[in-house]
């Protein structure tokens, strides 16, 4: 029997990667009180939003804003998007606890995301590291590398081609690098498959794991992941989101699911999923009639669930 | 890294798990052409109805003429569900490959859906297997221990209750035992667990896992059951079904997702999951608003997805 992470971390990213996939602004108020009681529920890791110029993303224009409020709640570490060194210092200048740069492996998605191929994403990491590093900031930098499984655009990505891009991401100046499987291509043999050797490359710079929930395989992704070792995913409350540039894309793992399953398997969240399930109802009520997903809302948790206690905290 | 089984064998449960909750009545031709078609994609196990009394499930009052249909494709082994000496004797008579007695390892559960405790259900499989070998039948007697992770009237199940009921049921005579996640309490930690224990007891008589989707989680479980060696699941296509005794239970893990997933990670199913798509869509019009989930059918299969070649056959 294989050991699993006694901890887990999970990020939000709803209001992020699910937010800027769909059409309802949600206001400002709104998206901190999600934050709020995120934090009221047990998290400690929120991506707030993205530095991206508001006229691409007019939902996410209020970003700055929703970071300046997060860093009121104690223990919440806050985390935003940025797609350039632009972005980046405005991160910077905002006193982000961490900033993810997106680096696509497939060059097609990358070009239509970013307008950039992926090692002049590399070199900007380069320019965004020496940035961060002159200012004497403390914010941490993250390399994603999305479509790690395959690309609705260009199709196949190779797994040597994701390697390369994560070593060189580590080597660029990246504190630390993730995988995303950005369309949902992934299954759990790949991920074993693909993950295992990007530990053994990034070792305890290695973050995150972000799976889209597109083809349903979200959850059994995430045990794969877990199996080998790793502590921390993104998910998205309701499931909500997409990818503005991959047709077909559902959002991510659903939180409220995550944290039940991960709290089943006796892996500590410190994250509460009935008070989870709860701001569900609020937010899908605040987004009206957008696609949600997810399953544990319709049946509620189990009579015999019982949360693992979290200790000293999460 | 843990070996996959190279060869699963999927087994549709959707005409009677997933039809005996759905009030819309199918007509016994749709029923035949879904057999029919399901075979076509390549599945060669179909539990085609039950041997209840007509009075209590009018949907699957036609089992005897669905298995007559079924029987007559080449290849096909189909299995029928019984509740009772009564009819395991009907399944006997109609020819079925496989004949499933439920036993429910929560008492509470048993009383409700067959009004007899789990140590009189044993009872009745020693008096259905004395009926077998008298009758010169080659009919499998499989014992699928239901709510084996929980119930939703009793709460905790122990897993020293499902062991020794499993014991029991190879004891009395069962051919084959498998076990079932009847309301969806299941988590992949618990199922490792159980699983383990039960094939340490069962070896090659354990047949197949069921898992019902109703917390999201029935494809990570899988995923868990797969890596200790279990070659054989039940699903539903659209995941429909529930429990009628287990208020809040949904179907099954929906047939196609559970095929993609497999083949995705080169478990060989001898089933064309497009083909399966089709006829999702064919059986979701027939049941017209009745509740349906899964989710591969919103984004269709990746442009990368390979099906793995079934080689000699299914």
């Amino acid at each position: 029997m294989i050991a699993l992470p006694a901890q887990v971390t999970v990020r939000e990213v709803g209001l992020r990667d699910g937010l800027q996939s769909i059409a309802t602004v949600l206001p400002t108020a709104d998206k901190c009180q999600w934050v709020r009681d995120a934090h009221a529920a047990g998290m400690r890791e929120i991506e707030v939003g993205s530095f991206v110029p508001p006229t691409l993303v007019p939902q996410l224009a209020d970003t700055e804003a929703v970071l300046a409020s997060a860093k009121r709640l104690p223990g919440l570490f806050a985390s935003v998007l940025v797609p350039n060194l632009r972005g980046a210092e405005r991160g910077l200048d905002c006193g982000a606890d961490l900033l993810l740069l997106p680096l696509s492996a497939s060059r097609a998605h990358s070009l239509a995301n970013l307008r950039r191929t992926p090692d002049e994403v590399l070199a900007e990491l380069s320019r965004i590291r020496a940035a961060r590093d002159s200012a004497g900031s403390k914010t941490l930098l993250e390399c994603g590398i999305g479509t790690a499984f395959g690309c609705t655009l260009q199709g196949e990505v190779t797994a040597v081609e994701v390697l390369r891009l994560l070593q060189a991401a580590l080597d660029a100046g990246a504190d630390r690098v993730s995988l995303a499987d950005t369309v949902g291509f992934a299954d759990p043999a790949a991920v074993t498959r693909l993950f295992e050797a990007a530990l053994r490359i990034a070792g305890n710079r290695f973050w995150c794991g972000h799976f889209h929930d597109t083809r349903g395989l979200a959850l059994a992704n995430v045990h794969a992941a877990l199996q080998l070792g790793v502590q921390r995913f993104d998910a998205s409350l309701a499931g909500i989101g997409g990818c503005p540039q991959a047709p077909g894309a559902s959002g991510n793992v659903a939180t409220e699911d995550l944290v039940y399953m991960l709290e089943s398997m006796g892996c500590k969240t410190g994250i509460d999923p009935a008070a989870l399930l709860v701001l569900r109802g609020r937010v899908t009520r605040w987004l009206g009639g957008e696609a949600t997903y997810g399953a544990l809302w319709r049946a509620g948790l189990p009579r015999t669930f019982r949360r693992v206690l979290a200790g000293s905290g999460p």
